[in-house]
């Protein structure tokens, strides 16, 4: 099994079968600048932003859907749990590092765009968060400072950095980056073809099973089954654990856990099933019904069977959070008894092959021209959000331009 | 697109990258004969055996899961629900056509294996269905009659016809196989390798994203799609649809709502993305809560939206019976007022291509040597079954030939 080389030269993956472009290729003919704007959920960065974090959190009614309680609730569960939530960040060194790695693996992405697609270059990292700093409208006003939009048009590519799309995430991330659209550049028709000189869209909206993912998740969980001596290898189970829906999501026809099984599926193949295997699903808070089954139990479960070899994989975020560092190693992990047996595998953080797969999805979108994914444009059969339905309207009727090839 | 030709020569399909064995080889060395086991849930082939269908299916704890009251609900609601049921059955001609179709597929398959695995041949075809006629009990006693076991071994394969693994299907065929291996041809231990003379059973346990398989469903959704006007097709929506699980099953870990959520995305990886989809479950029954969304409600929800152009595809099951000629013909497309615009793709039933793909299957199982898949061993974390437990160690144990390639 090849090493990540810790960065060198990612055009010569021989897993991704992209051709290299010419670095040196002259930036005349460039459509550029390109803002790659990542969008995930964030975390808080320091203790003292904890606070804020879960108002933000619990007032998202995408998110955690209170109906007309949101605006009661959502504020009174957010104060109570921030004392205990606060502890937890404390636990992992203060803060999420969620911050540190969204604007590593996005910076680091771009520089190999401006090489592998010189026609979009250059290419401007910026990052948005849906509950933290940088927030969404902090974001944009970012972009239009440094000259994009507000008549002077100019492209930029909403990246969901969650893998497999979820209303509560994805689709949370674009109703918000759509309702700051309109506050700060006007509201236009669905049908904005740039020609007012407001920024052009286009969304990168899932990649569930990119071959640069499964490979990252892939080599990430042979290296942590290298770590059981030979002869328990091939009997270690592998627990893939992703964030968990209330069932109300689930039963509207959210697509998320059936992408996240097919993620499994495809790394599961790459690895040619050679262990036992789960899906999971963690974090469920509060009396509702989530879907199960759940992660912590499950590990429990196996234990008491007599399964105590068991590798945790998080297969629905790709930086590591609190849902990895706190719940997964210091509550299912270090309260298990068995915290030498059972393990987790890295999260993708700085990985190199990782940051090759997203210069890779964003390679081949920007040279599309597509809006965003057909599967984007389908609401929920049970949806009854007039603001997803606006704001999915807005994102598929943009029309970016296409790269001659 | 290739038709499917009817017959013909079914190994020069490109799409089985499988080399064709010479069909003229010396059976001098076979290792055959080979028993090969459908197993599936089966329905009344007449009117009057529905009532006997019923018992049977609320009686099995491992489908419908009414813990002590098994004994006492089971019958009651077998009873009450028969003369709804047998209407249904007298709507779609008197009987389910899934014997007829399951011996068809079984006996083609078995030609198809003649040539293509020599050395196990002959293949001999026998149905065993979990509710219906015939039942596991007659086929291994036909198994016995026929020379198979009772002092003389043979080998066996118990192939299940559900391509996605469920407790509630295959593991209940499954559980049913090692009741009356263990009546019929007494109770061995865990390792049994044969050497009593009883048969030596195998399993083909799972088969989800087997390329024949995924092949077979995209032509048929593909010769759907051209039913549309050519300005309408790709906005058409394919909802997946297959039968649901109770969340008590769900939350216990069962893999088969990630089985099939990797069905649907292997075939839209082959139908690259053509069309927006869903993946919808049906057959819900009973005041407990079952995965959703569900079937009709998403139907009925599209058409409220004004989608009203509907693919439905049966994707969890091979052959027509009642959920898809009554519950999606009758109910689902006959009450949504749009009948002309919803429709349903062909069920797999005599497809040659797909009897291709289940020859494929076969043939790599016997080479293979493998008693089980490995994911086969692995109980869900929730599971408290000692009939599962049992179940799984003695076909997990069970020591097939390996053929020499």
């Amino acid at each position: 099994m090849a090493k990540n080389d810790g960065g060198g030269s990612p055009r010569s993956s021989r897993w991704l079968a992209t051709p290299a472009y010419p670095v040196t290729q002259s930036s005349a003919g460039s459509k550029g600048p390109t803002a790659m704007v990542f969008l995930n959920m964030g975390g808080p960065s320091t203790v003292d932003e904890v606070g804020d974090f879960l108002s933000r959190l619990f007032a998202d009614g995408d998110l955690i859907p209170l109906g007309r309680l949101q605006g009661y609730m959502g504020p009174f569960i957010a104060a109570r749990r921030t004392p205990k939530i606060k502890e937890q960040y404390a636990a992992i060194g203060g803060g999420s590092p969620i911050r540190k790695w969204s604007e590593h693996q996005c910076e680091e992405m771009c520089k190999i765009l401006d090489q592998v697609s010189p026609e979009t270059a250059p290419h401007k990292p910026y990052v948005a968060f849906r509950y933290a700093n940088p927030l969404t409208e902090e974001m944009y006003k970012r972009l239009l400072d440094d000259g994009f939009g507000n008549g002077k048009g100019g492209r930029a590519v909403a990246f969901t950095q969650y893998p497999q799309y979820s209303c509560s995430t994805t689709g949370s991330s674009l109703n918000e980056l759509w309702k700051w659209r309109q506050r700060l550049e006007g509201k236009t028709g669905p049908s904005n073809e740039g020609a007012d000189g407001s920024i052009n869209w286009s969304v990168i909206d899932r990649w569930p099973t990119h071959p640069g993912l499964v490979e990252t998740f892939a080599r990430n969980i042979e290296e942590k089954l290298a770590e059981y001596p030979e002869e328990r290898r091939k009997d270690v189970v592998l627990l893939f654990s992703a964030h968990s829906l209330p069932m109300s999501v689930v039963n509207r026809g959210d697509p998320y856990p059936a992408e996240v099984a097919a993620t499994v599926h495809a790394v599961m193949q790459r690895l040619k099933f050679s262990n036992m295997y789960r899906l999971c699903w963690q974090s469920q808070v509060g009396p509702q019904p989530w879907l199960g089954p759940q992660t912590a139990t499950s590990v429990e479960e196996y234990i008491s069977k007599g399964q105590k070899d068991l590798v945790l994989i998080p297969i629905a975020f790709t930086s590591d959070h609190i849902e990895t560092l706190y719940e997964l190693d210091k509550e299912v992990i270090g309260e298990s008894g068995h915290a030498d047996t059972v393990k987790r595998v890295e999260s993708l953080n700085g990985n190199p092959i990782f940051i090759d797969a997203l210069a890779d999805i964003a390679k081949e979108h920007l040279a599309s021209g597509i809006a965003c994914s057909s599967q984007m444009s389908l609401r929920c059969p049970g949806c009854k959000s007039e603001r997803c339905l606006e704001s999915k309207k807005f994102f598929a009727n943009q029309q970016p331009l296409a790269i001659p090839s």
